[in-house]
């Protein structure tokens, strides 16, 4: 074979690899461009004249022709009269050499993450050596586990399942543990069933499945107003436009999200109706009816984030949003986390069928699948009855402690301060008197040996009059002490005695 | 104070909420407009007269009326000489009702995961009775785990760190395990320091994370062809165009890529160097050094894939593209789960300082942070030795097993099939005789109890012509009889006796 008779015998073979339907002279320009961009064919060589590679193919020489024509036109070949069809020379990209490599350039920028998350971030530390009050975060109490069953439990498994619990796990979770949780929630009064449950690890990759599923960058999201702080950041962090929802005593306003969805092409609504993060405010049924009514109207899918909504300390349990749905449009997250083993990483996600294989696809693609460790032990924990024991015994300690939390409030806050009261959950919100700044508070705080959350945490912009605290990690004692330096502080600031609001450079360590 | 007087005094505090600094007349559109937003100022509202609010701010009166100008321009209100400004009414979203909610027309389309993905995901499930002979994969074989060295590991752990191995654990990962992952690579060659190592949920999240972090969708990914069927499912469900790059016996054709660079702008190279997946190719040193030339050049960040590098049974290593970069543009990516415990989901990421924030960011958003108690568990096995006795382990009964496959195919395949012979890893890639489709071999494989992974899986395009093996997950007389049924398939396809090729509709449950 000569070389003009291996080149036709090339674009053959490529054009005859194409799969699909497609007019001949389209294959033969696919086929040719898939030469050029495997680099088999290099710039300058000149093509087969049409009448040899439309003999070499069985087709008419016009295909050929008009083939031609279209890399002409498209700027993969040159051609002139009587001299032949050429592959072009590829212009070089004009970006310029980059010597040294710099990753700046190839970053893509954090969207929205700062400095004031990497103050958060450093509470979720493990602490070493001396500890700070923590009355920051919405986190289990960790020495109330129950590490005895833990142990029993892990050796059981170990003993009975042997290796393949250390195995890769079926990425919609095990099929226990989604029963489980299928049999908890039908219980507390959300029906729902085993294959509508995607395991996850942790409600915060469920969330980030959700979202990148259902909004692209620069769509919007309405987002309550305060809102769950690491939320903020993922969101920020996919690009998504944010619309923050004022919320009241019932909750999230649906009236305002009218007008907004008016204006505004809502692609998702982020909502937790009960014992809301930051605010410990709870949805009433009115407003969780107007809020689906006017999602359904408008065609909005809601994400229920139900994470802490188990550890109600009074009043009668709210139905969720997800039990009202008559449209099957609530998506329900869940986590393990709030009661019990964080370090675990088992969440969830309850999610109606056309999405749910979806999601389940995004989950195998950006993680495989949840731990199977971590969910046989949780699956365990829930068929042995060792979870309802763990939240009985919690909510009776949490309870106490957020009534230690508020008296301490009552008697050492100043009358200017303002602060939620909620039934459950494990943050409550607070308004500083008129003039208190809470990120100069919040570092106050911690030089004093308080750790709490400032308010600009949980919004889209502003809420520096807040402070969020949170009445879970600590013993009722300890709660009090911080409250009790906590007060100091506002006192202290209120009269104008705000030395310390100044010192923000000389805080050194912050926990 | 009259209704005038209140709005008056809303806009102020609107305006006054305003952060930052911005001419005074922008200030008021905002301050508006954020009432507007927020639904506080209702449309068909009659503003203030610009003589009254100026007043009230204490500005010049040109100052009002050029924001109500502003306002009007920009469609937020309607104005009408005498009678004042007023808020508009918006426009309701053209969008019809919908009656009922679909989940069709708010799901993101899934990019490119086909049916065949399914298949090979219930290669992970858990098996459950009786189990075929396991020729598909990169999976290690659960039977060889350690598990009284895990048991141990695992009662110590709890004993002596109690309740704190089970809380949320640091963003980065624990310290002590970045250690030992920093000391394990310095030890191989590829010096790292503990403050470059991203501790994440398997190294499926860490690909993820580097993916969002330095391409947009749309933008250009060169990758091996074929390559890590998983990588391909993320690529596509990210958006992420994929330039596939031919791999000879030296690994990937930096050629190829460098005429594909000069087309197309290439944000990042993502390769497996050594043991490459699915062909167990290992690029040579030279080839190394001409992609990280080509890489420099261009400003290219390359993201390096050590998933199986340290099962080596032959030959002598060769050093990672980290070891030698001298620009510090590689990205390598790390995982135990080829060697132990993939349930336990730990992977690492050792990034150039630059991008190392920007991923550890990144990573609390999407995940907070990877199971404290799995990454115990692997500090311990690192710092124990039991992570290196295991290695040695495995690695003397891989290498006979590899041996046993690869005597198998010259004993039971046609002579017209070819394969890779790699000195490691866990996969090897088989060409079938002319006229065999992969996908029907792979069908009837699995009719007579055998899985293997068909090439398609691995390509962004094409592939009929290859089936991965893989030769880890299997004793060696069960590699062999999976192989010598797989020749018989392959002997009856290249007959011509393949009544089987036709019967896809018929296969029922695969595994």
């Amino acid at each position: 074979m000569n070389r003009s008779d291996q080149l036709i015998q090339r674009i053959i073979t490529s054009v005859e690899d194409l799969p699909g339907e497609r007019p001949l002279n389209e294959r033969l320009v696919q086929g040719i461009k898939d030469l050029i961009f495997r680099g088999e064919l290099i710039p300058s060589t000149r093509l087969p004249s049409s009448r040899d590679l439309a003999l070499g193919l069985g087709w008419h020489r016009s295909t050929v022709v008009q083939a031609y024509r279209k890399l002409v036109a498209a700027g993969w070949a040159d051609s002139g009269v009587g001299r032949g069809t050429f592959v072009k020379q590829q212009q070089e990209s004009a970006t310029p050499l980059r010597e040294p490599f710099t990753w700046a350039e190839v970053i893509r920028q954090d969207e929205g993450l700062y400095e004031m998350e990497r103050v958060l971030s450093r509470n979720v530390a493990l602490p070493d050596g001396a500890s700070p009050i923590r009355l920051s975060g919405a986190i289990p109490d960790l020495r109330l586990f129950p590490m005895e069953d833990l142990a029993e439990v892990l050796n059981e498994t170990l003993r009975l399942r042997g290796p393949q619990a250390l195995g890769y796990g079926p990425t919609e979770g095990l099929t226990m543990l989604r029963e489980e949780i299928a049999g908890r929630l039908s219980r507390q009064g959300t029906p729902a069933r085993a294959d509508q449950i995607l395991i996850v690890q942790g409600s915060q990759q469920g969330l980030d499945l959700v979202v990148r599923r259902i909004v692209r960058p620069g769509e919007c999201v309405a987002v309550e107003s305060p809102t769950y702080s690491q939320a903020l950041a993922l969101f920020r962090n996919l690009g998504v436009r944010l619309a923050p929802i004022p919320l009241d005593e019932e909750g999230l306003r649906v009236d305002i999200l009218e007008t907004v969805a008016a204006r505004e092409k809502i692609r998702l609504i982020y909502t937790m109706p009960t014992f809301q993060n930051p605010t410990g405010l709870t949805q009433s049924v009115e407003r969780r009816r107007a809020l689906l009514d006017l999602a359904a109207r408008k065609g909005i899918p809601i994400l229920e984030d139900h994470f802490d909504a188990e550890l109600r300390y009074e009043g009668e349990p709210v139905p969720t949003l997800k039990a009202l749905d008559t449209r099957n449009q609530v998506i329900l997250l869940g986590t393990f986390s709030k009661i019990l083993f964080p370090g675990l990483r088992v969440g969830w996600v309850a999610a109606p069928e056309p999405v749910y294989d979806s999601l389940s696809r995004l989950m195998r693609a950006v993680a495989i699948s949840t731990s199977l460790l971590s969910q046989i032990v949780m699956a365990e924990f829930c068929a042995q009855g060792l979870l309802d024991r763990h939240l009985d015994r919690v909510i009776s300690i949490y309870a106490q402690r957020r009534k230690a939390l508020l008296d301490g409030m009552n008697e050492y806050f100043p009358p200017e301060a303002g602060w939620t009261n909620p039934q459950g959950g494990m943050t409550l919100w607070v308004t500083l008197p008129p003039g208190l700044n809470s990120v100069a508070v919040t570092m106050e705080a911690r030089r004093r040996g308080v750790s709490v959350a400032p308010g600009p945490l949980f919004f889209v912009e502003g809420g520096h009059r807040n402070l969020s605290l949170s009445s879970t990690a600590e013993p009722s004692d300890r709660l009090k002490q911080g409250i009790r330096i906590l007060g100091d502080i506002l006192y202290e600031g209120a009269a104008g005695e705000k030395g310390w609001s100044g010192k923000k450079s000389e805080a050194g360590p912050l926990l």
